[in-house]
């Protein structure tokens, strides 16, 4: 089982900046976390950031016959771009939408989604955990599915 | 640590009704599931379902002193209880909003939550599973702000 | 043939107060016209009502698996309620949405119904006979099914 | 007494297209029925289809003074028809509003009706039942005001 | 000068329906007293009443060519018809848009008026004064345009 | 019969600056105008014209025992004064409410009123004739109520 | 003279919890208070609390007949209850509606009342004293309208 | 193969009038240049055009058992007319929506349609070309589905 | 302890107009009866009435460093000033905004207010009685607080 | 005459991702298509399809020099983009927007374009020829315009 | 060349009240600071402060002819005053809109602007400094046009 | 001291393209004029522009730890970009926004921000000046925080 893990703009300097919204992990961490959890699962990564819409589109393209499914944390792209719901939804593979900061508490623009609708499910305000429970929720469904 | 564990209207119904919508398992199987879960923890958990807005209410606020945080399924009520949203607010303890089924992906009224600020974080779609990641969101934000 | 008869918020105050909106006869005998109508076609009639949210959800969840269908007069929760709305969904029963005023010619937040989407249909502003007609349109309807 | 039955747009092909939404039955078929039941009851019925916005409403002024109400199927007009409403208000005379199919469980532009708080009420999902049941209604209205 | 006068919808009644909000004058003494002040004045008036919007618009176009401007009372057309609008405009003749009652103070979908931002002026609320005023404004402005 | 004539704001400057809304007459001739036709129907007009609201509410409760009714072109202040609205309607007297400019082709903020609907009547688009039809109007208004 | 005091869901915590919004005082408290004004005045006063919408809906018919008014805080039932309006409406006793805390100052969800336009009045903001207010202005209208 | 070109409100003015919107063409010509097309490819056409809705509503009714699909230019009526739509969908046959004009670069009431989401596509801007590209699209559809 | 009462536009005229929106009492004799309530109480008061909003600007200004509180009656102003919010917030003194008639059960536009969130509480409908209850709501505060 | 043919988001993925939505022909074969369309007419095309708005707004800037006007699928980018509108309204070429499927039959957020408004005109609906009728509509107004 | 000076309500106090949001200078100190400036670039100033909407009408009237054009900083009338755009509109002479604050950070009222789109430009949030670039813009703008 | 110049799309072709909205300077020239004004007052600027959201986030995260703040032109990324609202934000940089035209005199779209919030403060409309009026604002902000 292969899984995908795309970061959306600014994600790249978790850790760094604002820690009060992300916390004070880096993605580095949180793929190293990830990374340790899927091998006791049996299961494996990728991963891909960017700051760019195109660049991430062109991704989901590229991996959409290599992976089983999605781990999405669009950050910012989450709520203005159609072009990355198109994608996903291109893709035929499964997704789970993950934030890092409990987006419902912040500013009225972030608590829209274009992309929900379209994923099995959406966690969000529990730091790296959110992508932890996102990789477990994906794991099971691909798994059930298969088994189904 | 103390958890409760609340469950709005029509939940007492799982897995006999809609399990397209909700899965096939029953509100004392996932019970069943958390108290495994958290036997194995080391944390307890006190159950609370009901239809019925005020018997919840009630019951938020006489557990408010005996428990450290709360896992809450308002169903329905997420969309129309300021009550309830009052009372998990005055509790003075955390909670983290849980959904067996994509909200975001149904009717446009269960797409907003009188709760979903005041939590520390939502999660929706993933079935019985839903619990189970809110429970280990919980009980590590707790431990984490005590050792903090 | 069974058939559930609910009756909402201060709907047990009929014939008592407000007879300009409601008229002038008691719920007492509205159910009593209908039980007659009903012995007539040879159909059962259970009736209740109540002032709670949570009561009317748990007697919907009670009676489902002994009724037919429902004729659903929700009164103030017909407006306000997603929590009536899937109790009567997940019954898995058809149900005929009444309403003894015509509501669309009062406050313009009872013009839209949480229910009517999910009824066989709607009949407003008939006084008793919104029930009498909501009897015969769901009986007809279901042995239209029963023969079909 | 004396009933005015208009029926709106596309309503002649009733039992010929989209019988999913309509029902198997045609117009003509509905006005036996209701030719029938006003015959039993004493009263006699006047039909007009069209599918002219104007011609109804010149019917609507040249019937009025004719008839003792109305039961009134204006279809598409429901929602569009400013000069229905006015005519029909303008009449003088009360009218019942109905539609074969469940309006509010249909596209969102035929939620709102321009005609329904100038109505006696409204009956929406019945069928040729919907017809019956405004008969009746109205009937009933027109004797008890004579006999008021 | 000849001038083109429209009533649209119900406008036929005048006089006999609803005095309390369009007065006691039929529409032939209207058109009798603009008549008058027409002939006083030197100018031919046509008139023509519809209560279909199709006739309207058919009777614009075969007299675009033959009169200088229009005096306009859409009645309840004026909220709906895009045609009418469209038909006015293309004539190439100037308007003035007349109304009996005031319509701000009435209904709020009689607030709004598809044809105003095409017209010379709006006229509300003086019963047949507004056609006297609607007719005066027209001529005074036709002719300060031919004098240039 | 005495009449109040108030003008808002930048209506001083009337014929000096952007004749292409208001056309080239001053304010001065606009009332001598007035003047003229008063006192050949016998009745009498008292003037004011303020940029400023208060002053205008002002003279609105000292002229209100004095006057008939008021001939009201508020300008800026029809769309914002909630002030010289009810100003007008506390001083009991019925008032037109004019506009030299077809407010409807102008920006959106024009085409709401908070006068309209406490006025006899509207009359917008024909420079100082549309003072000229407000005299005649509130003038016949007055005398039919007065014959009444 | 007597009159009934109702007060909404977790007022009960009054004193105990978000003594920033809601003050310090308890629910007993301040009914002490009440209870020594009213009886300074000769009146009575009866008190019920509930966290549940149908005990309050229940309880304001059962003591609609005994009462003479109502002092009303909802709490968040002020902004999400029909069925508690049309209880209230549906007594035939005025009521007087008031509020701890500022509500206009507090989320939007808050500014909006279902209540308010059937009221007497409002008064928000003063802790304990908004009762006090409550209640000297009800027995005053009451003492008003009985000398009327 | 047979379509039908349906033209709504004002078309039968085409090249008369306003022709910087809809192009100096007449209709007689756009209809022959159809029928050119049309004749070459071995399709027939049967065209309407009306002022009046209820005359369209009734020709699309009349000729749906006669035709495999239609053009549709309803003109002012793309914006209003529930009745038409309601026509064309219940005829069963396909349609192509067309405008002469960019309807997207003109008032904001013109972006939005009645029509279009039954519609096969739509083909805005590009004066009699429309109608072309329109009948080209149309029997290509017609001619897959048959091979289909 | 001083505090400033301030009057918006037309309340100079209370007890002569619109008695049944805001009782028969003058503006003279509510200042006479707050005076004795102040006198009673220690407190010294400070009353202006305009109605200019710029007038009221300058008072509050000017007033700001002699009066510890204010009593603000803003009427039409409450709705349309933000000159009057921002004096008021930019006085540092706290304040009370007070209505004589119950403002949320009039016109829509008088719902809301520029001032209410910036205000101690809002007390609505009480008449003369509703400056009583702002004063001693106000010099109670600021007693609090002085205690504090 | 040259033209250049933009393709937005995805769509490289034609033929490959979503048939029902936007038919079995790949981007290649669309281009073929074209190609041979505009080699028979006497013209030239210039593809360029991107994921990313930068690299389309570029491309743009780039050739705008050397196009006569463009064929604009910007996919989802079409409601999200006004980086691309501000392009091509600033290369000074005239463009035809286009899309594979009916837009207006999807989601909402494809129903509004931030191009059209620009456009010459919109195509939608109609898979590959949906490019040939834009095509064919820009080539012959580029031809009128030199021609006129 | 002479620029007119204009600050709006409760601006004279500036440096006294709210320091954090208008920053420590005094008007007095700004207009010094201004006057410095003009003189150093051989222009003239001429400064008006007033609380009142009216005599801002006025003032801009009266000096319309003895400017060249406008620095404005309307303050709370920036949002509420159709009167001073008329004003500032109807002079003939260029402004620059200014505001000491960032009123995109504040309250959402305070983002929209009844001025700007008649403006020059617009600049906010630099305290003094605003004045300063709106004067040097406004100079150079004038002298552009002369040159011009 | 360091100031990063950001330019977004289109920007590069400044001076060449639409020089009515945009000015007739080209970017260099802009550059070149902010370099020298920089140079004079010692500090020091690096620019950037890209017709790419994600260029100019990464652009933006590279410079953050070498510049002390911004002077940000997003162009059309102004009204879209959340990831540029993030990046800067997430800077701890301070920034100014500056727009060459008046955005607030074009199209509604432009009249939104989703950066003016983060600002320091907003200048639109004065070209070239615009940059240096910000390049000003900002290094008078620099030093006022580091002196204070």
């Amino acid at each position: 089982m292969k899984i995908g893990v795309l970061n959306g703009p600014n994600l790249n300097l978790l850790g760094k900046r604002e820690p009060e919204h992300y916390g004070g992990q880096t993605l580095a961490e949180i793929e190293a976390l990830l990374e340790e959890r899927a091998r006791a699962d049996g299961s494996e990564l990728v991963f891909f950031q960017s700051n760019d819409e195109g660049d991430l589109v062109d991704w989901v393209q590229q991996e959409a016959d290599r992976v089983d499914g999605w781990i999405v944390n669009a950050a910012a792209l989450t709520h203005t771009s159609v072009a990355l719901r198109d994608a996903l939804a291109g893709s035929g593979r499964p997704f789970v939408e993950v934030h890092l900061s409990n987006v419902y508490a912040r500013e009225p623009f972030r608590h829209t989604s274009l992309l929900a609708d379209r994923a099995l499910g959406v966690i969000a305000g529990f730091r790296a955990s959110s992508y932890v429970f996102g990789l477990e929720a994906l794991t099971a469904h691909l798994r059930a599915r298969e088994a189904g």
